[in-house]
Parts: C-alpha cells; sequence; structure tokens
C-alpha cells in the first residue's frame, strides 16, 4: 500500500469530462473498495452488506469507477464511457441512482444522502437488536458516507448530524472530503465555522487525515478505527485537493468546468501515462483489484451459512427474519378495522384507528414523529421508541435499538429523508412511517420528493390538513401544499373524509410498495358518513357518495370538507329545489389511473357542471371540475368554525356561492366552457 | 429589580388560555423591554429601533403582552383578550404577524424567526456601513432574538447560525428559552447535543443565566454584554421553566394543553391574585411599565434630530439615506435595456443583462446566491461582497459590510428566509434577490413562503427550470415545482421565453413592492424571438406571440420551451397545412387578473381548441388548455438536447403528438371538453 498504488488507481485517465472532486477522492475510494469495505460485486444486493452513500452526489464518477474497477458486472468499461453521453440506457447519470447495481440511494440534492446513510445506519442497528443472537450476528453492516462542503451546510445534514449523534450509531462512519472549495470560491467565503468542534458537539467521534490525496495507509486505520466505535458515530476529516495534478488544483474552476484537453494530457503524463491513450486502464491497476469479486462471494458465502446455523438454532426468530429479508409486508388487511364508532372524528384519530393496530403486530413498520406525538395519534399500546439502550431521559420515556417508535425531534426535513435511508436498507424489509402538520411537509418537500424518485415505499400522515385547523393561522394553514403533492409523479396524496375513507387512504398506501403516500387528515372531528363513504372508492380516486337520477349539479367533496358536500347538495334540495349528486373524491392519482369510462361515469361532466369544494386553491381540479369554492390567499387565524364560516365554508354560504354559480352560467354560455372560482 | 418584580409583571394572570412557555419567559421579557431594548411604543416604525423576532412564536401571548404593557396603541386590553378567539380583527392571531404594531416579522414555522432575525441584522450592519459616518450613527441598532429548543433542531436555524457566526453579526442576539420541553417529552429524549459548544463552534459568543425565571438583573447584565460584543453574535442559554407555577410545570402538558381553571387559581392565589378575578393587571404593573412611551418618543426625537444634522454635514448621502427609509426604488424602469443581442441566449444570462445595471446603480438591492455564482449570472461589474472586513478568505475575494453580494454558502432555505428579514427591516429599503437552480427552491420553498406571506418584495432567480439542464439528471430537472408556486398565494412565478420577455419579467417583480416573485429561467441557450416576443406582454401574463386569422388551434407556448411552440405551428403549416396561433404564457398568476374579455380574446378556446407545451406536469393548466403536452414522470440524465428529445419535445414530435390529438378529438366528441395529456 505505497503512495505508488494511487497512481496505478487513479481514474482520471479513464474521466470523459471533469468532476475533479472525484480524483481528490481517489485515495479515500481505494481505502474503502479495496481495503475496509464488506460488499460483493457479483452480488450487489447482498443483506449484510456494508452500505456506501455518495452524498456529494456530483462526484458521481468517483462511484462509477470503483463499481467498474472493482468487478460490478452491470458497469462495464463501455457503460464507464457512457457518462454525460446521449445514451439512454446510461449507468452513469450526472448523479448515482439508486436503479443501479452499488448504488444504495439516488443522492444529488446536498444534504440528503448524509441523512439517508443515517437512516442506513438506523436500519442496521435496528435490524441488528431485532434479529442477532448470541454467536449469530446477522446484521452487522457498517454504513460510509462521503459528504463534501456543502452537505455539511445544508440544514437537512445538520438535523440528521444531530439526530445520529443523539442516537449514537456507532455503525456510522462520515468521511468528509474536505478540499475547501465550492463553486464560488474557497469555503471560507462562507463558512468559517470549526467542524471537527461542531461534530464533537453533536456527539460525534472526530478523526483527522492530513494529506488524503496520498495516505491511503492513514486512510485505511481511521476507516477501520471508526468500525471499531463503541458509541459514537464517526466524522473522518480528510483534507484533499480538488483537479489534484491538474492546471485548476486547489481552485473553484476545478469544480464545475471539464478540463481542457492540454491539462488531461499533462496530468497523464505526470502519471507516465500515454497522453493519446483515452479510456485506458492498465492491467496493474486491474489486477489490483481483482481479488475482489472472489471476496465478496466469500462474505455472501459465511452470511448464508450463518443464517443457516441461526435458523437450525432459532427457528421461529430466522422465518420472521427471512420474511423481512424478502420484504414480505403480509397481513395487514385482515388487521384494518371492519366498522368504526359512529361519532365525529377527526381523520388524525381514524389514521390512528386504522394504522395503529398494524404498526403494533408487523415489525416491518417504524413509525417517526417530527415532535408532534400528542397530535397525530400514531403511538400504538405497548410501542417501545428507538433510542441508545443507554440513554436515560429527564421525562422517565426511554428506548432501545429494537424500539420501532422514533422521535425524530423538530427535524421534518431528516426525519423524512433518514425515512428514505430506512426504506432504501432492502425493498421492504422497512416500510418507514412519519408524522406532522402537513403544513411542515413543506420543509420535508425535497426528501418526500427523493422518496417518490427513489421508488421508496414511505408513509406520511400528514395531520392539519386545512384552514379547520384553526387558531395556529396563515403561517399553518395551507393553501396550496396540496397543489404540489397533486403533481409530484411517483406519490399518492389522499385526502380522507371519514374513518371509513381513512381505512381506504392507508390500505392505498400499504398497497403501494414502489410508491410513497401521504395520508392527510384533518385535526378537527369530522362527521362520519357510512355508508355512503367506501374504502374501495377510496382506492379509485374517486366515487359516487350519493346518486341522483334527478341531478343537475355534481358537488365534489374532499377530505375534511366532504361533509360539506353533503350539506350543501341536501340543502340545495330542501331548501331551493335543486337536485345534485356527491362524488368524494379524495385521491387524483389514483383516479387518474381509471378507465376512461370510469372516469366519465363518475364526473358527468357532458351533462352536467362539477362544483369542486376544497379550501385549497384550486389548481389542478379544473380537470375534473366546472368550478370551485376554493381559497387562493393564505389563511387567518380563528377557531375552526370561526376559519370555516370567515372563508365562506359553512354549509349556508358554500349553498348560496354554489346557487350564485348557477345561475352566472346561465347569463354567460361561454362560462360553462371555462373553470369558474366561485 | 428585585425578584418580586417578576410576580408583579407576571402576566399569567392576563392569559386566556395555554401558551405556557410564555409563563417561564417572563423575566426575559421584563429584561427587554423594560431595561434593554430601544424601541417606541408609540412611534412602532422608528427607523433605528431595536428589531425583536419571537422565533419561537407559538409563545406569542409572551409578546402580546409586553406589547400591552409597554403601551402599543393598537394593543388594547380588549385585543389582549382576542387571544384564540373568534373575533375576525384581533391584533393577537395564534402566531405573531407582521401586520401588527410590533411585531417585525410574522413567525410560527420554527427555525424562519432565527433566520429573519440574522437578516435584520445584516441589514443593520449593511446599512451602517452605508451610511453612518464619524459622529453619526444614523443606524445603530441591535437586534434580538428569543428561540426555543425547536429553533435550533431546525435545518433552517442552523443555516442561519453558521452563516451569522460567518459575519461575525455582533449586532445580534439570540436568546435561547431552555426549558428542555417539546411536545412530545423532555429534549433530551431527542436531542443530547452540547448547544454551547456547538454555538461556540460556529463563532458565536455563549452566555449562559441559570436561574432564567427570576434573575431578571443577571439578565439584563449579558443582554447589555451581548450589546457590547464586537467580533461575534451572542448566544444566551438562559434555563427556564415552562408552565412555571402550574401543576404540569416543566413537563411536555405544559407545552400545548391549556391549564385547567383549578390550576390558573391556584396560580393566581400563589402570586397574591384574586382567584376570581379575570383579565386583571394590577396598577403597580401598569405603574412599572408607564416610562416606556415617554422613552421612546425621546429615542425617537434623539435619532430625528441626529439624522437633522447629518443632513447638515452630509446632505447627499442623507439625501441617499431618506430615499432608502422611504423605500423608494425609482430609476430602475430606465436602466433595463431597450432591446438585446440577436444570438441564441440562456434566460439566465439574459437575467444578468436585464437585472445587473440595476444591481449596479441602485444600491437597494443586495443580491445572494446559495453558491452558484458561475451559474446564475447575478454578479454585476465592481461588485462589492458583503462580509466581515476582517476577513481575508483564502481564495482572495475579501468584502465589507458594505458590500451588497451575498454568498450564502449551500444553504438555500436560510437565504431565503435571511432575506425575508432583510426585506422586513424596513418597507423597501432593501430589496433582496436570491439565486440557486429553480429545483433548489424546493429547499427555501417554506421560506418563499414567509415572504409572500409577509408581504415582502423578494426576487428570485431560479435558472436551469427545465429537463433541458440536461445532465444532472431527475434530481435537478424539475417537474411538479411550478405546480406549488403557480399555487401559491401572493407570489409571482414567471417563465420568460428570451431576453425580451426576461426584461418583462422582471420588470413585474421590480414593480410588485408586496410580492416575491420568482423570476424562472434555463441553463441553455434560446432563439430570440423578438420582435414577436414583448415585455409588455408579459405584465399581462400572456399574450399573442402569432396571430393567425385561418387559425383552427392555439399553441401555448412557455419560457424555455416557448420557441418549440413556435416550430410547431410552422412545422403544423408548411408540412401539414395546419394553421396554428402561438400564444406566450409566462405566468398564470398576471394572466387571471386581466379582465375576462382580455382572457378570452388571448385564448379563443370557445372557437379552437388550445394546446400547451410544457415539460412540467400540467397540473393547473386545464384552465387555459384543452390538451398538454407535458411531463407527468421524473427526469432523466442526458445531455439537454438529447433529454428534449426522450422525453419527445424536439419539434417533430411534438408535431406529431398536436396532429394526434387533432385526430383524437375529432373520433370522441367528449374528448373535446376535457382536458388530455397528448
Amino acid at each position: 500500500m505505497a503512495p505508488g498504488v494511487l497512481n496505478e488507481t487513479n481514474t482520471a485517465a479513464a474521466m470523459p469530462t471533469g468532476e475533479e472532486g472525484a480524483i481528490g477522492m481517489a485515495a479515500i475510494g481505494v481505502a474503502l473498495w479495496k481495503y475496509v469495505m464488506r460488499y460483493a460485486p457479483h452480488t450487489p444486493t447482498y443483506f449484510n452488506r456494508d452500505r456506501f452513500v455518495l452524498s456529494n452526489g456530483h462526484t458521481c464518477i468517483f462511484q462509477y469507477a470503483f463499481l467498474h474497477l472493482t468487478g460490478y458486472q452491470a458497469m462495464t468499461f463501455d457503460q464507464l464511457k457512457s457518462y454525460h453521453s446521449t445514451r439512454t440506457d446510461a449507468l452513469c447519470p450526472g448523479h448515482p441512482e439508486i436503479e443501479h447495481e452499488g448504488v444504495e440511494v439516488t443522492t444529488g440534492p446536498l444534504g440528503q444522502g448524509i441523512a439517508n446513510a443515517v437512516g442506513l445506519a438506523m436500519a442496521s442497528k435496528h435490524l441488528a437488536a431485532t434479529f442477532n443472537r448470541p454467536g449469530f450476528d446477522v446484521v452487522s453492516n457498517h454504513t460510509w458516507c462521503m459528504v463534501g462542503d456543502a452537505c455539511l451546510q445544508e440544514g437537512v445534514g445538520m438535523e440528521a448530524i444531530s439526530l445520529a449523534g443523539h442516537f449514537r450509531l456507532n455503525n456510522l462512519t462520515v468521511i468528509y472530503d474536505n478540499n475547501q472549495i465550492t463553486c464560488d470560491g474557497s469555503v471560507d467565503m462562507t463558512n468559517t465555522e470549526n467542524i471537527n468542534d461542531k461534530m464533537r458537539a453533536c456527539g460525534w467521534r472526530v478523526l483527522d487525515i492530513e494529506d488524503g490525496c496520498y495516505d491511503i495507509a492513514g486512510i485505511v486505520d481511521v476507516l477501520e478505527q471508526s468500525k471499531r466505535s463503541t458509541d459514537k458515530p464517526t466524522f473522518i476529516n480528510v483534507r484533499t485537493v480538488i483537479g489534484l495534478g491538474s492546471k485548476v488544483e486547489g481552485t473553484a474552476v476545478a469544480h464545475g468546468a471539464a478540463f481542457g484537453a492540454d491539462d488531461v494530457a499533462a496530468q497523464k503524463r505526470a502519471y507516465g501515462f500515454d497522453p493519446d491513450a483515452h479510456f485506458v486502464v492498465g492491467e496493474a491497476v486491474r489486477g489490483f483489484f481483482a481479488d475482489l469479486p472472489a471476496k465478496g462471494e466469500k462474505h455472501v458465502e459465511e452470511w448464508e451459512a450463518l443464517v443457516g446455523r441461526y435458523a437450525e438454532a432459532h427457528p421461529d426468530l430466522a422465518g420472521r427474519f427471512r420474511k423481512r429479508v424478502r420484504g414480505d409486508l403480509d397481513g395487514w388487511e385482515e388487521l384494518i378495522p371492519k366498522s368504526f364508532p359512529e361519532k365525529a372524528t377527526a381523520s388524525r384519530a381514524s389514521s390512528g384507528l386504522v394504522f395503529n393496530p398494524i404498526a403494533k403486530e408487523l415489525d416491518s413498520f417504524m413509525v417517526g414523529t417530527a415532535d408532534l406525538s400528542p397530535s397525530v395519534n400514531m403511538i400504538w399500546p405497548g410501542k417501545v421508541d428507538f433510542q441508545n439502550p443507554d440513554l436515560r431521559t429527564s421525562c422517565g420515556i426511554d428506548g432501545n435499538y429494537g424500539g420501532r417508535y422514533i422521535h425524530y425531534g423538530v427535524r421534518e426535513h431528516a426525519m423524512c429523508a433518514i425515512s428514505n435511508g430506512l426504506a432504501a436498507f432492502s425493498p421492504g424489509t422497512i416500510v418507514p412511517v412519519t408524522s406532522s402538520f402537513f403544513m411542515f411537509y413543506l420543509y420535508a418537500a425535497p426528501a418526500v420528493r427523493m422518496g417518490a424518485l427513489m421508488r421508496l415505499q414511505a408513509i406520511h400522515h400528514a395531520t392539519h390538513d386545512s384552514i379547520g385547523m384553526g387558531e395556529d393561522g396563515p403561517t399553518h394553514q395551507p393553501i396550496e401544499l396540496a397543489a404540489l403533492y397533486r403533481a409530484m409523479p411517483n406519490l399518492l396524496y389522499i385526502r380522507p373524509g371519514d374513518s371509513e375513507e381513512t381505512a381506504g387512504a392507508w390500505s392505498a398506501a400499504l398497497a403501494a410498495r414502489e410508491t410513497p403516500t401521504i395520508v392527510s387528515t384533518s385535526r378537527h372531528a369530522l362527521p362520519q358518513l357510512f355508508p355512503h363513504t367506501r374504502r374501495d372508492g377510496v382506492l379509485k380516486g374517486a366515487y359516487v357518495l350519493q346518486e341522483n337520477p334527478a341531478a343537475t349539479l355534481t358537488l365534489i367533496g374532499v377530505g375534511a370538507e366532504l361533509s360539506h358536500a353533503v350539506g350543501v347538495a341536501e340543502k340545495l334540495k330542501t331548501e331551493h329545489g335543486v337536485e345534485a349528486r356527491v362524488v368524494s373524491f379524495p385521491c387524483q392519482r389514483l383516479f387518474d389511473a381509471q378507465p376512461l369510462a370510469y372516469k366519465r361515469d363518475i364526473l358527468r361532466r357532458h351533462t352536467m357542471p362539477a362544483v369542486v369544494l376544497e379550501p385549497y386553491a384550486p389548481n389542478g381540479w379544473e380537470r375534473y371540475a366546472d368550478a370551485a369554492v376554493c381559497v387562493t390567499r393564505f389563511g387567518h387565524s380563528l377557531p375552526g368554525t370561526a376559519a370555516y364560516a370567515y372563508f365562506g365554508f359553512d354549509v349556508g354560504t358554500l349553498t348560496k356561492r354554489v346557487l350564485g354559480y348557477l345561475e352566472k352560467i346561465k347569463g354567460d354560455e361561454l362560462l360553462r366552457g371555462e373553470f369558474v372560482e366561485i
């Protein structure tokens, strides 16, 4: 492991364009992939593998090069050349993507990866505490995470760091590629904090490497030390030089721009390569990494043998373990209550009625909250907190790593990003559930998006989803947020209207094995509308709640305000002789997936106008309705009922507004073909 | 200032419901409002007042009580009782709101307030550096910020803390109401970091108060010490007890729930009050605060006299200063170029052409970036960075507090939250401009929202706003984000199609004095479409780019893909004999504000179908178009042109898709009344 090894393994020569951070990190890569990490290139999904996260995802060529050199079969030499090419089937996108062998999570948006890594480390801790027995460490992997300067500046990264220190995740190592350069210039233009002291204050062990470009032996030593940490996660501060060996070495220019041809040639000469040869990996380099696939298969065989012996010693536990490894969630359907109390119930409470029995019985679920336990109703009887077992809290609620209820603190963004890590550990082994007020899923939105992009099943219980939440006022009342989540690809945003529909919402969420879901519920008590409400109707996105053959109007009700639509239909009929049918419409995305004939039959817009009642920005409802009673300004601090009245969302005013619309379209026939806010 | 003072001024007796944090903070309030802060209750907008931010906004009754006691005239005793009432004109909403006397910023979403406070302190530093002269400290105020445990856990708070330490904002004091209780229980369930060490590592001075409930003299002393800090912001760690004196003292129950009647009575007895008397403030208490309005007016008079002498000594400077105090932005119209180069230009570069001359000439603008200076084109010739003047960066780019270009680091969320503070200092005195990739305005969305809610003018330059941004792939390609911002109240989201339209976008943004704007631009070069494109058309949201009396179809083009619509119209005509007109549609919100007749005349949907071409989720376009060529999945990592082709957004494929739609509606007449994704 002489410094010379670095020259042989330096991958700059194979690099089609810039990403100069990758060069400065080359020695770290050799230390990790050649000497330290446990993984199996020919069995990339080996369950007990170490997880590696490249949080500074823009340096992805670093990871791609090592995936190729260490023998991942999909990452052929041709594929390695596909970086920044027009190949539509490239395995080398501009940031690492979870779909590809050897990539644990998709990264790129800064700070997400380190939070994912915290989730991956928590998953290991939790599974180990649940399934390991003396002599049978069936889960014993380590999580490694590379970060740059940026991930340590991003809020979501700092939230995750704080929580990882609190949980004392000794199975997590964060390696800081400290090159002190970002796009704008030197990092000291914008950050002069003492990062080592800060990490120590957050409960991390800190180790330093002064010569991160060449001191492979030193790096291997600290990485191994970090694996042996007994009580803290480890932060390794590695000083590197960006664009090492190039003309732009150590400057911001090296961050984004491609090297010029001359500079590439000069670098190759300096390393003893032929400057005119492109895309060459020498035999010495190939030989250096050649043992890794076989070494990996040995890890796999040993682990499988261990699990075999474990099955003999602990057959029941091994059965459960194998079910979890398969990602099998069977059993939730039967646990959903067949019926619910008739009394008015907040749908946040309905969520508890529906899901808590499942969380109690099926240990695949890890349920967390951003400090809103009393509000979100996600605590099941006998829940145990996920905590370091040595922690003694002053309120007396302790836990252990086997616990499945997570107090994330007031860290909504990290909650969802960490949940992505929990879900990414292995498909379906852990299904994370998060909870907070709906409005604060705006804080978490970048992580919710990453979950949708990665096709990870995560369920977000978002409560207080209406102006009806009341006194907290406009900062807490969502108006426009549903528009984001209804538009987000591969996400289900569902607003159930009562307990029966809440059962449907959770059923949809639990069945969506590659799609995250937001179950969006009310703070305040809602009248129960069954038998009109139907959980199977929710699964179709929208359904007819009350048919009426004489109808001249369809009223669309949604979520916390579904009963308002029912009330308006009643009042229109009894007081004004106007016949209306009522459609419940909890989820646009599920409805969109129905056949055209079903959609037309539900909406019937070709025969009568449809009016949606929802105190949100109406953007997107234009597809399903001709008019909306909606809210296009921010909310107002008032008790819930008063807030509804203030915005004209009481049944009396709503009825008048709908009648006004019916009058208006009589007087202007073009309006019938236009969307009207009423 | 004996402890007895606290009893007299304890406001619990006047409190209609919970918010028990306020009780534990009472002594801090006395120290601030009675002894330390410089402000004028009868002239609440006095320019050189200290700014106070209640970042833990849920304890708002704390602030309301002191506003009443110190003599703010709007906060009558009747108003104080309106907290959590059904009064629609209450000045005591569930969180403090900027509209009301004595409230500097709206708070509630945790972590925002402390970032606003950093912005307020930066504003003072900047204005002082710009306008103060020896003997004339016309700007010399201090910023005070209360935080709870939560604001220190939130990412946006930590980003702002890191930056405040870097900037050495010695005019900022953060007071930590350290009661170690959040909703879920004791803080040590989720946070066990050493906060004092962490703050020191971030470049803050740390002072401690052990008895924060009673030691008013000690609190006053450390607050005064913090005002004298010469080189660092100050963090005061004040240990308090939540729900002090109640049965639930020091517990999580005290956090959210209202005290019971018995408990309120017992507390009153303990403090020597009549347990049956409600809403009483004793004369001793009133007398204790009685001198404050006069003291405030004296501050105002002294400052006005100082400004008067300043005007004599420095007449030109004082003229500029008074213009800034008035919030006068006059002069930008003439600085916008009348014409632009004809060569293809990325609209991110067009933004620079339009705005940099304005930023150079008008010092009202403070322009920042989240570490994307080379990408966003917001640097004007001769720009000076906002920095501590003693800082020497390793890249050699230094600055001073008079600088107006801000390197926010990779901290998008804090960038926008700090900008809200800059804008809130005094209406129009500073107009903040931020910049980043559009996708990362999802990180900043909670702060952008707060700016819209607070009616603050801030301009966000969001670049790389299309799949055409290319290789960075799906993590960086916005698909659904525009749906959020198009739905957000009081925000302009504008996608200009070339330089001429970019001039219109910035004109709209600069004219919107109580509304933030996102100017959303392309990474890649766009063909210039003038004279068809018109800046005055942008101000109306949409306009006819190419009229065609023979048209049977309207094509709607938007932003980076506007030229695609023009290309499709051309191809439809020349190759298929289909006549189309082209509408440019950069901003839905501006269009919505036009008269109905204008809107119908532009869209003409009653006479022919309209098809919008935009590679985003189509949600919301249904109001303006009958069909969309759109993207409803996440993006793909490919070079820009290849990415467009991959999603069928090249002119050839787009033309075929539009023709396919025209065929389809012939075969199914109902489709003409439904929105179709094609």
